[in-house]
């Protein structure tokens, strides 16, 4: 039987940005999705640091990975909305998105993210609402 | 003398993640910018539809590309904070993101996107803070 | 046959924390209701201006509005979640609220609000979060 | 010499509108300030539970008075930008607001919020930007 966590890394590879990007699952918690993204140079902004959508990307994976991790593979989802802060640009080595279901209802369901940097600084934080869908 | 949409087009190109993710300049309206990114099979989600993290980057490069036609390309900003809502799913064809600064302060800028698909659905909004930082 | 406004004015008085902001319908447009307050001194924060509490209040209110308006006052739905950015304070006179709902679908609705002051300056934006409720 | 505690109830008295709604200082921890708010009559919606509003206004203060907190009575900020999640309605008893500054940085502060109710369980969460001002 597969592991939690080799679902997910299954599932990431059927996931074409999430694999354009590099993200890649670190961390399976008690309540806690971790995915990381390696800074690229095609992922850079004008300034010369990882891009802001970059980041929003990986929050939202790893929210959506958070659901998959609670309610399986199978369990649709979309995101209804999306907030990120940005505190620290990310000039090198990779992000890190730990999200965690703070709310799971029937239909809605709001993940928590905080943003690391390869020194484990808060980076960022978001709070991202998804719809849960029918099968 | 360049045309702003010369400048804006130059300034695309200095910039990796918009450029790896196909953004071009479509319109610079009297207090508008708005850029366009298409759907390739690389910026797919697990649903087979747009990535909201495209959609994300695309309106947060849109009001950066609003202040820098505003306040010139070498005016520095960052994102303080993004938030999109998502309205319909872009299946093919392009995403559009329209933006507009509707606070220009000293210090924070905030834009409003308006995002659309091919039919000139309204396929997302957002609200997005940048602050603008010293030369 | 009461009209729209009347509807919305009968309604405002069955919310008792509207009631007791002194919330007032101020215009009914094609696609969009405006209320107002005024600014007493028991609305005012520590830098003796509009507390954002209440801009927040007037703006989810408005939004809710603008849901009574297009689906009738008995229409259930409940905020899920609410943005605001701050541009101006607001030290007298009254505050303005302008819903529209840019996104009106089965189960959610997405208000965009324009915050106004008595000289018409925008003094903040909103997107706001609603999901429709079974009756 | 007075305590923490102490000087932010006497700032809470000092602002109108947190009186009016009957704010109260619960908690000062090591990096938190938690308030309280008791469900009144006027503090209801159309739906008979506590106003998103009233909700939106103490978490906007929980993180005010974090900022206080931090850096005393006398530090002047204002709200950038406040971002609210509503999981459960309020329909008795007490709303509790816990705020932590997740970013104190030179200009701007981010506080994240937990919502509660008198059961502790989670009915909300913000996120929220305010800028410190020169003194």
């Amino acid at each position: 039987m597969k592991s939690a966590r080799t679902e997910l890394e299954e599932l990431m590879r059927t996931i074409p940005f999430n694999e354009a990007l590099g993200m890649k699952v670190v961390e399976c918690g008690k309540d806690s999705v971790t995915l990381s993204c390696k800074l690229r140079e095609d992922l850079r902004n004008v300034a010369g640091v990882l891009h802001g959508g970059v980041t929003a990307s990986v929050a939202d994976a790893a929210v959506r990975f958070a659901i998959a991790y609670k309610h399986g593979r199978q369990r649709k989802a979309a995101t209804v909305e999306l907030k990120v802060n940005y505190f620290l640009p990310i000039s090198h080595g990779n992000l890190f998105a730990e999200a965690r279901l703070i709310r799971d209802g029937a239909k809605i369901c709001v993940g928590e993210v905080k943003l690391y940097d390869d020194q484990k600084r808060l980076a960022g934080a978001a709070l991202i609402t998804y719809m849960l869908l029918p099968a």
